[in-house]
């Protein structure tokens, strides 16, 4: 399981700020720290603030790719801005992300298919995120028949069972993790699977950070390929780490948490 | 997922001189710390330097329970040491443990029944640990039958599927995860299942403490529900009551990890 790190992005005021003021400074700072701290791609998302999300894309993705090799994770929710950060990423990127509807899963598969990129597929449409684990397996297999349609490889798509926090739909949590369990029989090679970490803690005062690792093990205990998260929490790192070695993912050495920021 | 206290077990050399001079205060003192610190049950091992096992083990009970009303789990292979313990428990105590193996489950089982004892039943047998979670499972349901013949109820049979140190049986960790899983489908009500926490970590240099937390997060995500260990680790703790929380067995509130230490 790896990390997408996730601090490139608007909704962070220090980011709004450099895209405000085209300052690639902060970003290119963010881009360096998470690589070292063991991210294996980067979530570019301009925020909501951008008052030119094209322009604010495609300069975040070119200011990052100048301090790392790391590929990118284009993070939006209008897909002109992502097909403007894919023309100038100079690795195959990954989508972020599409829900299990048409035409936005035509518009989304073609783009990836053209751009040699990943997508991250939600299970969810126009009736929101479902309850239950059966729900979600369905709309994961419309997203698997879609991306395949298109000729993306399964190792391509990612698909998110989408958690709610769990100060609010704590009846959630079980069912995420038998999605993560049921996706991995869609097909033959499986799609992948991923969350977003920090989702399951959104709007919680307490200990946001203990929550988001203790759900990263149990996920992927159920066979999480990637998480969404903050790649600077050591912590979290460590856990991944430990649960890749408990998941026999990783061989066991003393010094396996620090190998598993380092490899890349 | 509860805790089973580790600590008073002959083992450790505090316990083996309270032993060895009679002083029952070590063995209070940690009975009333992991108490406080949120076990829900003690073992009680005399370990293997016991003169005399039978005496102490009667000794260990009875000066753990005139400092906690905790129930008890008797943590030997010698039966007659259990038996010994099992006749002063002022409470319904579990008995640690048995193999899939025959004659050992008629002693064991009987003496459960008699004693109204919960039982530990491990998946290995004279052929030793089994490497597949199928394997493993096969014995949980022959635990599972010869329980029911002696009309032990199933809330009362705890199946722990073995789990070996990360350093030397990597290929377990996997198994385990799904043999907590599958037991379940054993019969209904199902199984409980346990585990030895400090077993993944067992000789290993490293932080053993990461590696235990990490093990129980992943393990509850599969549906645990008891696990021998350190209940006075703080982190442990947390990282369970989070696991709970996630997988909506305790209500959230910002609260929630104290609150799971002081119920009982």
């Amino acid at each position: 399981m790896f990390i997408i790190g996730e601090r490139i992005n608007g909704m962070f005021k220090d980011i709004a700020q450099a895209i405000r003021n085209e300052d690639p400074r902060p970003v290119q700072e963010w881009a360096r720290k998470q690589d070292s701290a063991g991210a294996r791609y980067l979530d570019i998302n301009t925020g909501p603030a951008a008052s030119d999300p094209i322009k604010a894309m495609r300069w975040l993705v070119e200011v990052t790719q100048e301090v790392t090799d790391l590929p990118l994770c284009l993070d939006s929710t209008n897909y002109d801005v992502i097909e403007a950060g894919l023309e100038v990423c100079k690795r195959p990127a990954m989508i972020n992300s599409v829900p299990a509807e048409w035409p936005k899963m035509e518009r989304v598969f073609a783009m990836a298919a053209k751009y040699d990129a990943a997508v991250i597929g939600l299970a969810m449409n126009e009736e929101g995120i479902p309850k239950d684990a059966d729900t979600r397996v369905a709309l994961a297999m419309e997203l698997v028949a879609a991306a395949d349609s298109f000729g993306i490889p399964m190792e391509n798509l990612y698909i998110d069972p989408l958690v709610l926090p769990c100060n609010v739909g704590q009846d959630h949590g079980p069912e995420v993790m038998q999605t993560l369990r049921q996706v991995k029989l869609l097909a033959n090679p499986a799609p992948r699977t991923v969350v977003g970490l920090s989702n399951i803690s959104q709007g919680i005062k307490g200990n946001r950070a203990l929550i988001n690792r203790t759900f990263a093990a149990m996920a992927i205990a159920n066979g999480l390929d990637a998480a969404v998260g903050d790649a600077c929490d050591e912590e979290l790192m460590a856990i991944i780490a430990t649960a890749r070695v408990i998941m026999n993912l990783d061989i066991y050495c003393d010094s396996y948490v620090d190998i598993y920021v380092k490899q890349k």
